[in-house]
């Protein structure tokens, strides 16, 4: 047991799975679970995600080994001012936003001597939201990327990766937050503002017409609004250095259809198939 | 029984599938399939979807009262020329080509009189290529776009029509081969090259990083390069006014990151998850 009383903050989807995992592989002694309606609360406790939960975050953190702040991302830094001075002394805080730069620069400085902060960010979720949706298994095999800077204590980092592990994660990797941000801007922010443009891309009379190639290339486009306003306003700009980056891909390729390259174009789609296929 | 013999000229996935479907559901007397390879004649006709097969065009379609098209697009116009005089009196031509403008004016041009041709487009499929791939059911449910030009000849495009009902389509619309070209442009080879510039634009060390919404999201992007290369040269105006408009999107999108316009951004992805989800 590396830490013996665990608070989340913030009992959707990801939070909600944490303390399902925790419980189910007996990880901690006490889980507390913050929240901000009676009624999610209700409902992880009726899910044994945790054992008790507050509204309250200053009273749900007090005497925590580990706080996991997994509320939405723009709401973190205000949430760790408001529990700072509750924290005990030798706690861990980590987060489990889907930016980090922003949030890292904020906690490293809010977070009172004595306490611990290194962000993590779990590559696991969907496009769903909320505890109905949580599963002890979701993070079952999946990589958590951690931030480390040169304010990280390394012991604590350690902790925090050992505790990732024993929840199911399948590899820890360490970046920096400018570089987590960047990785994620390219693999699931850029997706992710493709498929919502091109849901808007096709008019009314197409879109009766899409199949499961559609579906599929679009199914992120139904995330929660609110989650990814957050995502592209703390992540703005590795957001639109990678639609930059993606625009003149596009560009490229639309040069090559306007002028009937077909040799080029066939280089050029061979090339991505490729790419697609070496994902597991 | 609509068509007595059929002859599918190209045994692959949805050529391969057709056969299936006739052979189970007892649809035709005989069916003839006509490929470039003996392994696939032989694969074919070891899977049930085809009685026989040939090599030669010409022998596989005489006595036809039903040939359909089910090369890549590219081949098909040249297919149409090739067959033409050994086509019998009555029978009826369709294609099953992603694109339809350019197919369409050329078998019109080809077909010799007392043959009728029209359009087919099930919309169904996959990434994959090949019989081995073929299933009976692949279009069960789907929906069959046919097209209509004031050359059409109208019994012998219902008789098609029944033909495809018969065979599991869940439903046929009739469009203009234009109609058609710019509705696929826009729910199929937009979304093609949207994937392929997205694997593009990731960065090796990112790539790494993929998980589910990313590997959703570039699916299409393994589909073979040669039957895109043909479907976008032979769509070339449609693709590029849909390259052009999603690059408008995502501009829109892109300012509003940029400015941190949150509430506008908001509206812009609540508006998205709406059409995405509007679609079953």
């Amino acid at each position: 047991m590396i830490f013996k009383k665990v608070a989340i903050i913030g009992v959707g989807l990801i939070g909600g799975s944490i303390g399902e995992a925790l419980k189910k592989k007996k990880l901690a002694e006490t889980v507390i679970g913050i929240g901000r309606r009676k009624s999610s609360i209700a409902e992880a406790v009726r899910r044994k995600a945790i054992d008790k939960g507050t509204l309250d975050a200053g009273k749900g953190v007090a005497g925590a080994d580990l706080v996991i702040i997994a509320t939405p991302v723009g709401l973190i830094p205000g949430m760790a001012s408001k529990i700072r001075g509750s924290l005990k002394k030798g706690c861990v805080v980590t987060d489990v936003g889907s930016t980090k730069a922003g949030i890292v620069r904020s906690l490293e400085m809010s977070m009172p001597k004595g306490v611990h902060f290194a962000g993590s960010h779990p590559l696991a979720g969907s496009e769903r939201r909320g505890v109905i949706f949580a599963r002890e298994d979701l993070l079952e095999g999946s990589v958590v990327i951690m931030t480390k800077t040169n304010k990280t204590d390394l012991k604590a980092m350690k902790r925090l990766g050992g505790f990732w592990k024993s929840l199911g994660a399948g590899r820890i990797v360490i970046k920096s937050p400018e570089e987590h941000d960047r990785i994620v801007a390219q693999i699931s922010h850029l997706p992710h503002i493709a498929a919502a443009a091109l849901v808007n891309s096709a008019s009314d009379g197409s879109l009766e017409f899409a199949s499961t190639g559609f579906k599929d290339a679009t199914r992120i486009a139904a995330s929660d609004p609110g989650i990814w306003r957050d995502i592209c306003v703390t992540n703005r700009k590795e957001i639109v250095r990678a639609l930059d980056n993606y625009a003149r891909n596009l560009a490229k390729i639309k040069k090559l259809v306007k002028d009937g390259s077909g040799a080029k174009l066939r280089r050029e789609l061979e090339k991505s198939k490729v790419r697609r296929e070496s994902l597991r």
